[in-house]
């Protein structure tokens, strides 16, 4: 079972910002990462619909004997992570949701913590209940920024539009002087320095990738499935739609070239 | 039959702009449009990704006995025309890429056209054929301009951020000192002032909905299917996913609001 690959979910390409933290922390396992590009992007869709694709890419990963499930997106970590944890009894499921609490109010000393999401994943509120369970003195503002997933997509990174579209959305949230940023969105992170130029150094920025691989790494340990240290670790990728795209947009969040050998087209109907 | 409604197929809400420009021209007609909301945007998807969707979506559109088909997507009819005039013998079907197409060479006096639409619509060509095929001679650049759609979708129409996005694709495909700018995709035409801005009042621009609903009239008038002038139109609206997404947001693009109650929540799988 130890030799079992991870598995990945995300809607799309971001969830790679995931996969880069784990490989960081994990260089040993062995990965198998599903994107459903085909129906990209959740953020814009409702709980019902989110929930309904996320149990079928899991129960795609599953078939693929996985021995842990990443739920790499925070919309469907939002809308769907009950759901799959009760669906899923075999194997632990994590998601993003609860380690970036987890680093927001650790972040936090003067208990003001601020939000950036897609449009479902502040909707929905999981950001928000998952803090405040932990500290209910905390003040929270979110902020929906819709627009930073397809500009991380398109590479528009930095300059001009990424400076204008982030003085857009921030500025406000600035204004209210928070102690930390959470990047709730696995697209965002790609665009730190965007988000930084506008926010200022005095404000952390907070990333969940980094504390679910850590997250990761203490489930792996505590169910006895650490895979040996002398092995070496292979990763696979499956796409619903367009192999081509996703090897050429998805270096920008892996941070690495993605092999299209290594990725399989499937169909999760 | 002439009873029967009119099909409008689109990814979302971009194909809302046809429908305004269909009402415009067909008052007394009744229509029955369907966004695919649970599966946009079709503009960075495959050609084999969106053909299968929008013969899915033509599929239900028929199970509601229209009289006539209009596929209200740039990307959709760009690749999927054929396939779905090949399936559907019953009914005209009718794109919006040779309407635009047209309108483009009747404004390009000296043959230089210049074409904005998604990813998809730009790499399979369809544009290009169509010019080529009416004036060989005829150049065309094309430029696909992603941000655009998401940018629509949010309302951020005018301002700095529309203005910084448009200077960004669009002083390149001035320099090249087109007669026309064919808006190619469905959500373009309310950015016509930030597009304008930057190419200026010399460059028309071209809008494919006006000349979609003429030749919608002219099929409806050859094949008899006009409704009578006196009756009164109804519409109603079939959406995949997020019916309250789709009120907001598709307001936007058809200049008036939707009833919330005309619009039913429907599954193409």
């Amino acid at each position: 079972m130890s030799d079992a690959a991870i598995g990945i979910f995300d809607s799309g390409m971001g969830g790679l910002t995931v996969l880069r933290a784990l490989l960081a922390q994990l260089p040993n396992e062995n990965f198998v990462y599903l994107g459903d590009t085909a129906r990209l992007p959740y953020g814009t869709k409702s709980g019902e619909t989110v929930s309904r694709y996320a149990l079928q890419a899991a129960d795609t990963l599953m078939q693929h004997h996985v021995k842990l499930l990443v739920i790499a997106c925070n919309t469907a970590s939002a809308y769907a992570l009950p759901a799959l944890q009760a669906a899923i009894v075999s194997v632990p499921v994590v998601g993003v949701i609860e380690p970036g609490a987890e680093a927001a109010c650790a972040s936090a000393p003067n208990g003001r913590i601020a939000v950036i999401a897609t449009e479902g994943t502040v909707s929905g509120g999981a950001y928000l209940r998952a803090i405040k369970q932990r500290d209910p003195n905390t003040s929270v503002i979110q902020k929906a920024c819709p627009l930073f997933v397809p500009m991380a997509e398109e590479g528009l990174t930095d300059g001009e539009i990424a400076t204008t579209v982030a003085r857009h959305y921030l500025v406000p949230l600035k204004a209210e002087r928070p102690d930390c940023l959470v990047l709730g969105c696995t697209h965002f992170p790609v665009l730190k320095g965007a988000i930084r130029g506008v926010m200022g150094p005095g404000i952390a920025s907070v990333d969940s990738a980094a504390t679910t691989a850590q997250a990761v790494k203490e489930a792996l340990a505590s169910g006895g499935l650490r895979r040996k240290e002398t092995a070496e670790g292979a990763r696979s990728y499956l796409v619903t739609d367009a192999v081509e795209r996703f090897v050429r947009v998805g270096k920008i969040f892996l941070g690495a070239p993605i092999d299209p050998a290594a990725v399989e087209l499937v169909d999760l109907r």
